[in-house]
């Protein structure tokens, strides 16, 4: 984990989440023992835990305590997960690799990766809703904020976004198939990440609506910036093969506006999402700073 | 739906039931057609309905009203369509026919019916979390109620049980192996069903641990009768091909113990059912006549 890519506030987060993660993860040994093991190793190595990280520093922006928020954060890394143990699935994008080791699949085969990501879907819930883990937070601030993820996650979100993918694949969409589909794929996840951390620490409905359009705006920014470094950057920096959007015959914002123009995009969505932090003042350096950093990340 | 399966009081809650369920299914048109379709048609001629009538009964039972349960009712049918959904993909039982229809992959392909499956056990979520459909039952009866939900769909429950099955392939399990996989597979939803009525009513600690054991019990039970019929009925009375348990090879009731043992245990676990429904009085005859019905049947 790089130092840098956080504020020590967020990487605080990080370090605390990191270290919390595997309590949330179901027990090894017995009969379940496999299917735990293709669990946790669909979850570690997760890279930066943005959405985690993003929920539980809304909720401490919010007026909340980031530490109830940690069954949360939990919650939306497995959904996270799953997504992509079922996305690298040979009937989906037939993925040997994920983040540089072989995906879940590959590992422990396709009928326990299948299960694997059905109990982390599942499970996300479980950790959500079990009144163990929910400290002290209201009972309808917890059914808000799992809400909020089971939305994002489902037909009109995550999911909804994997079917269009599907759908386009090898066709020739135009932009508003292009939003949806990335609306859905990334940013529904973002966003519900801060909106549940919000609503855990009973915002207010202006701060809520900030954290949904920081989310939004920065879940799209980053899949333009993901879309510009595929053309632009050196496989060496990216840490994997370039141009392989254009290889798959891969609708992007740069393929249908340009360079240019995404450039400009992924500029004005940083710019809304930042102009949707003023509401909470200096509070929310460290999100400036993680929007201003995803803007100008090179890999 | 055979009326005499069930009295008019069951019968009443089938009938509500069936015509809520279509109300709770993603809308159709626009990108999400296709999978909108693909998670329907799972969940549609869904047989006898029997975990969302017990949840809408045992909510009775316990002083709550029935139609406030019709989310929880939904979501438990949802999870359990997603479930033989998945369990039918060619990686898992690969089986073209569920309910002497094509299964949900032979009609949508395999890759949309893994996403039917993932967007139906969210779409239980969605449905159980979300504000608009909760009525008048207070935050802490839905969490409860999700939760028991959650706890018995996942690797400690359903997910479980279908791994232990996959694990089992071939091996000669013996009883303690085997209860653990119908515990999982079978008895663990059922009893989630019955706990989610009653703990939407606000039942009380002795009512819901009734809710528990007869749901447990009528779950094993109903498992050993279908191991007991795979073998003794004929295959017109069935509506499928008897013996199919000896033929695969699989671990059963009756392989483990015999027709007669197994038929003694059965009506054990019956009578045990019958017991924990003692503290209702009268106001039980439907489910009494249901697990006698389990119990008795010939398909």
């Amino acid at each position: 984990m790089n130092n840098t890519f956080y504020t020590p506030q967020m990487q605080a987060h990080f370090t605390h989440f990191e270290a919390a993660l595997p309590g949330y993860m179901p027990a090894t040994g017995g009969l379940q023992t496999v299917v735990a093991e293709a669990m946790a190793y669909a979850c570690e190595a997760g890279g930066k835990r943005i959405r985690p990280v993003l929920t539980m520093e809304f909720c401490r922006l919010c007026g909340g305590d980031p530490e109830a928020a940690l069954p949360f954060a939990a919650a939306i890394e497995m959904i996270h997960s799953y997504s992509l143990v079922h996305d690298d699935l040979p009937c989906m994008d037939n993925s040997p690799l994920r983040r540089g080791r072989p995906s879940t699949h590959a590992v422990y085969g396709e009928t326990m990766a299948l299960l694997a990501g059905d109990g982390l879907l599942n499970l996300a819930f479980e950790t959500m809703l079990r009144p163990d883990v929910r400290r002290d937070v209201p009972a309808d601030r917890v059914l808000g904020a799992a809400s909020a993820l089971a939305d994002a996650a489902g037909i009109e979100g995550m999911v909804g976004g994997q079917v269009i993918d599907l759908n386009s694949e090898g066709q020739a969409i135009g932009l508003p198939v292009l939003e949806a589909l990335q609306q859905g794929k990334t940013a529904a996840l973002l966003i519900a990440a801060c909106v549940m951390g919000a609503r855990l620490a009973g915002a207010t409905p202006e701060q809520e609506e900030a954290a949904r359009a920081y989310g939004e705006n920065i879940g799209l920014s980053f899949q333009m910036v993901d879309d510009i470094l595929d053309v632009t950057a050196t496989a060496e920096a990216l840490g994997k093969p370039t141009g392989s959007d254009a290889e798959n015959e891969k609708v992007t914002y740069v393929s249908l506006l340009g360079l240019e123009e995404t450039r400009r995009l992924a500029a004005q969505r940083t710019q809304q999402a930042l102009d949707a932090l003023a509401i909470f003042g200096e509070e929310a350096e460290s999100l400036r700073c993680l929007a201003q950093t995803l803007l100008e990340r090179d890999h």
